[in-house]
């Protein structure tokens, strides 16, 4: 018997996915929210804690903090993080990387697929869906840096530039130029187009 | 026997919640994808098409158009729309408004309230979940018109205001009028901004 723990934000999606994967009758599912997963010994006592990556947050600006935590959470217990990841967002993919997770399995995945994982995952075993291939080399090569990301993230919340250097302690003539790069190297238009690009990647 | 459509674009989440649905007796469910959908008859052999507003289509400026087209294509015959709706986004709920749809789930709903709402629907009575009504008040005081919501999805597609003058055949300065409306009505704090909290709202 392998006891799952399923984090998933939408209620009506969670709960159909538990039943589903409920029934194998090998696993034992419970189903959480990322608030309810974050409190309590709940995560550790799973052998192998399945989360989306995407987690639809509005107004949430740290909304991918979270896996990086419950990574670290799950490491010093025994269990297994396996994520779900749409394909062609690299950004994704690189967060559930830096999480530790030692299964990745797509979205356009049946739900029998995602069973298979979580046995390989469950023994230990490294799983990782053909179709995220492609996002794994994506993900090595994030024409980012940190400061930039961040630049990038409060832009996407609304913050002015000005707003921006006063946040980071920065001359308006750093952030610009920050703004510059970010644009530039995202390929993109301008700031708006750069926040699209990048949030399509899952870089924020 | 309801026979149930069920359109969603993630496979792994389509695949579970028919699976979680196809559990009652009393409905047959068919899933599919919104390309799928939208062709040959499979919508209007159905008794209720169940669909989830929120399509995440990566790079799809047009992505709320299919509802409106599934609505109409419905109409022609004689299956119900049932929406899968988020909270607090009133855009979705006015979109599904404006489609004709009859039955309105939060996905914060779980399934058991959903094939009720199927049952409901497809003996012609409307449903709307309670957690949604505020959304109904939300969607009928939507700020921007349909012009200065044209200009913001073009801004959230990335184009520059010299661009959208040169795609509407409108004087920049016009641009700049409609992207100061959009922001002021938004309440946002700059154009970025705007596209976040519209999209928050499900407006764009």
């Amino acid at each position: 018997m392998i006891r799952v723990l399923l984090v998933h934000e939408t209620p009506l999606l969670r709960s159909a996915l538990a039943a589903a994967l409920g029934a194998d009758p090998e696993l034992r599912v419970e189903a959480t929210s990322w608030r309810e997963a974050s409190e309590g010994d709940r995560i550790t006592r799973a052998d192998v804690c399945v989360v989306d990556t995407d987690t639809p947050e509005p107004g949430a600006p740290d909304r991918h903090l979270p896996l990086l935590d419950l990574g670290r959470r799950l490491r010093a217990g025994s269990t297994a993080l396996l994520v779900l990841a749409a394909t062609g967002r690299p950004g994704l993919v690189r967060r559930a990387t830096e999480a530790g997770a030692l299964g990745y399995v797509s979205k356009d995945a049946e739900p029998d697929r995602l069973a298979k994982a979580i046995r390989m995952t469950a023994e230990g075993h490294r799983y990782v869906d053909e179709a995220l291939a492609p996002d794994f080399i994506g993900a090595t090569t994030i024409p980012l840096t940190p400061r930039e990301l961040h630049v990038l993230s409060l832009i996407a919340d609304g913050c002015s530039p000005a707003e921006i250097a006063d946040r980071l302690h920065l001359s308006r003539g750093t952030v610009r130029n920050y703004v510059a790069a970010v644009t530039r190297k995202t390929g993109a238009r301008n700031r708006v187009d750069a926040v699209r690009v990048s949030r399509e990647a899952g870089w924020i």
